[in-house]
């Protein structure tokens, strides 16, 4: 037996295992009034592109069909690889007419199913677009392809003293094209913003097949309506993304991570007023971590509080240009902390490898609960700072004896709660619905949003009429209509 | 003779003098199948708002007739006053079932004629939704009424320790919705970014009168499309911005400011490189002038450079939070770029009024070219570092014998060239139009833009087919239909 064929039953075991149930069945989803492939289809797809790269085999197409978090599963039996934009818009120009729809994935990292079909979609993926096509070392703007991986563009752009203003736990893995579509937060949105304020040009194909050329690659361009916008953040629904222009800032060269033990939320406040006052330009990412976040850390990464035991705990990391500088506002930042009580203890990191450890402490969290499969449920959540984390107790009292536990962390820094639950049980859609209705209600009622950087995807889809106006969710199915007639892109995601 | 009365004639004259004349004369448009006011119109605003709120009268009415820069001037007979986002709805929605075109305006400081009417549209002023809304003091964000003056903002957040991410010469008379309509740049782009990333919410009236509540006030929600950059940089033509929610950072509590004198562009390029590795994330504006440009300061301003005379000039301004370690950026900064004759002589500001004198060189520019009316062409353009200076020779050789002389200055650490040209002669229409040509072209051939951040508003809507894509420029106009149907909002703007 070949080592590939070996391999490919590896993976097809793992995914058979852990597969969920489809996601037509388990979410009674109603198929649209498109085509399904037929073998003329194929034929003229292996006409596009070579015949490696029109892929139809089950075991292949397994991983492409199931979302990162085993959530969801969906039944498509053709991939395609483009390699151009030509392609891509000769894909869509043939979707288009012949009412077959598309599923577009870049690395497949959706947290919300919006990344893989729901039912035979044809699934485009960008991964075989990944080149970095231009730096402009003065300026730092960077031209890519769509299916750059993100970690890949930071390296390349590392040696030539620039970041990508963007960094998330799926970086080894996510593209640039999903990043931009999905409008893709982080860590560090705190220092750099999001994408509509990073992303100089955008080139994206409709669902028509035309080519969009924004690709301006100018920090200041006001010439007519900013169509880019209309790509970031409506993840694949309105145009597959191509090329995405970035403007990155030169790279920090010092960082320091501190992690802080404290009192209570209150407390966690305050450090932050005061981390703003100190440390202000530097400050590049506020993490919190609760009680029980910390204990799950323990038992399931195996990972620790490098300090003890506190109520709560801050990551902050500071990202500057001069050392000393740097460091000099953090010790006086943690002596008053410190003298004020504000925090009860702390751990400043200034070495890479130490950085990093602090760092991973909070980086592999999502990676402990996708173990817990379909009895973790995860909510995204944005909150005005004042009830941040005064939203959790009315949750865990709404769901007592439905939830084992209920957790809090996140990136503090923007407002950006990751609110987990351990259900006592596996979730059936009926128990999952109840705990959906519950947070939703309580983030509503506190003002928040209930996706802050995940977007919507298919998960989300059906809550859209309960939290937009009426005249807002018309002007989105407007604006599909417009650039999507057909309704081909990337259907049943975000509004149906 | 009433002090009043007295001082509309004052006002009067001073706009017959030097009113330019009627935009439809000069440019020969014509006008859009749009209904003239009638006395029933009128009958029915006086309904919506109260008669003081309802202005027909021709005096009053000039100076919103009127551009800044004496450049267009239209013919509306009646401007409306709207105080609130219902009032705005029931005007437009009047105006809509009533096939009456609407010019909004803000604090009508458009470089391009944006904000001024052509013909007679119903010319709608935010000037008396002025009111600050909330600030949450936790995270800065401020939520105001579209007719609050920039200035006015960052004078309430002052006191708090917050500022307002946006700085522009007309800061004491534009108005934040007018602001967020064109997507406004400015002079620390640098450090803030620009209204895509800084907008967090927008209230926005389309053309039928309905309310869009896109008044998110949170950092991260990605909750469907991202509507509210509809509305960022299409100058009221797709709706009527009525309120904005904006993040404001921490007021930086230190600056400095740098003047320095350089020998030729290579050497202010290979600076500002060295600049953003010592000045980093305290670096908030990087603007350069040129020699013809100080000659002018020096004539019509009567201001001069601090330092002598050099063939280029760099204004830099630091904004940081720790006094120390600013000033030590500075000098370290300095210290290398004089040892190494990048720069060839500087002086530096911590004191506010010394700052503020030297910013004023700066901020004065505009005005003093104001004074050379038509005979001033003015062109706002991005370009690629590397040709950010180079444009202006092969202007000044193709212009020879039309232009009497040609300045660059700008907003450098953005590509931001404002390339100003005196004509020898007044303007005519032939002769501005010979020269755009050659300038679009020069632009074009660097790959740069031909409006960095003053937006197209009327003056350069005749060249959106030459400079954009065919397809593009037809998205553009199925997203106006959609939003527009009837095309009454700021027609002959953007796109036409």
């Amino acid at each position: 037996m070949s080592k590939l064929l070996k391999f490919q039953i590896t993976l097809f075991r793992r995914y058979s295992q852990n597969s969920p149930e489809y996601t037509k069945k388990k979410f009674n989803v109603i198929r649209g009034n498109y085509n399904s492939i037929q073998k003329e289809d194929i034929q003229h797809f292996r006409k596009i592109l070579d015949s490696k790269r029109v892929v139809t085999d089950s075991v292949d197409l397994e991983k492409y069909n199931t979302d990162w978090f085993f959530q969801v599963r969906g039944t498509s039996n053709i991939l395609l690889k483009p390699k151009t934009t030509q392609e891509v818009s000769s894909i869509l120009h043939y979707c288009n007419e012949n009412k077959l729809a598309v599923c577009p994935q870049g690395g497949n990292t959706s947290a919300l199913g919006g990344s893989v079909p729901v039912f035979d979609e044809v699934i485009v993926s960008t991964e075989l677009m990944n080149k970095i096509i231009s730096l402009d070392e003065d300026s730092g703007v960077v031209t890519c392809e769509a299916g750059c991986i993100l970690e890949n563009i930071d390296k390349y752009l590392e040696p030539k003293g620039f970041i990508v203003p963007l960094d998330i736990g799926a970086k080894g893995t996510c593209h640039i094209g999903g990043n931009v579509s999905t409008n893709a937060g982080g860590m560090r949105l705190i220092k750099f913003g999001n994408m509509h304020g990073n992303v100089l040009g955008i080139e994206a194909v409709t669902a028509n097949g035309e080519i969009l050329d924004c690709l301006s690659n100018l920090k200041k361009d006001n010439t007519g309506y900013h169509l880019k916008h209309l790509f970031i953040g409506s993840e694949g629904t309105l145009g597959f993304v191509t090329k995405v222009i970035l403007q990155c800032p030169p790279r920090p060269k010092y960082r320091n991570a501190a992690f802080l033990g404290l009192q209570n939320f209150d407390k966690v406040l305050k450090t932050f007023k005061l981390l703003k006052g100190h440390l202000a330009e530097i400050l590049s990412a506020v993490e919190v971590i609760d009680t029980p976040t910390m204990e799950f850390i323990r038992k399931e990464n195996k990972q620790d509080s490098p300090i003890g035991d506190y109520p709560f705990y801050l990551m902050i990391e500071t990202s500057g240009s001069n050392e000393q500088h740097d460091e000099e506002k953090l010790h006086l930042f943690l002596e008053e902390a410190l003298k004020t009580g504000l925090i009860l203890n702390g751990t400043v990191a200034s070495e890479p490898a130490k950085i990093q450890a602090i760092w991973s402490i909070r980086e592999n969290i999502a990676n402990g609960f996708r173990a817990y499969g379909s009895r973790m449920l995860q909510y995204d959540t944005s909150l005005p700072f004042k009830d941040y984390y005064n939203i959790l107790e009315p949750i865990k009292e709404s769901t007592e004896g439905l939830s084992e536990r209920v957790f809090g962390f996140g990136h503090l820094g923007d407002g950006n709660l990751h609110l987990q639950i351990i259900l006592k049980n596996e979730a059936t859609d009926e128990l999952k619905s109840r705990v959906d209705a519950v947070v939703f209600e309580k983030v509503a009622a506190f003002n928040g949003s209930i996706s802050a950087e995940h977007g919507i995807g298919f998960l989300k889809a059906k809550y859209m009429d309960k939290i937009k106006p009426k005249n807002t969710l018309n002007l989105m199915r407007n604006v599909k209509k417009l650039l999507d007639p057909n309704g081909i892109l990337n259907p049943y995601k975000v509004i149906v």
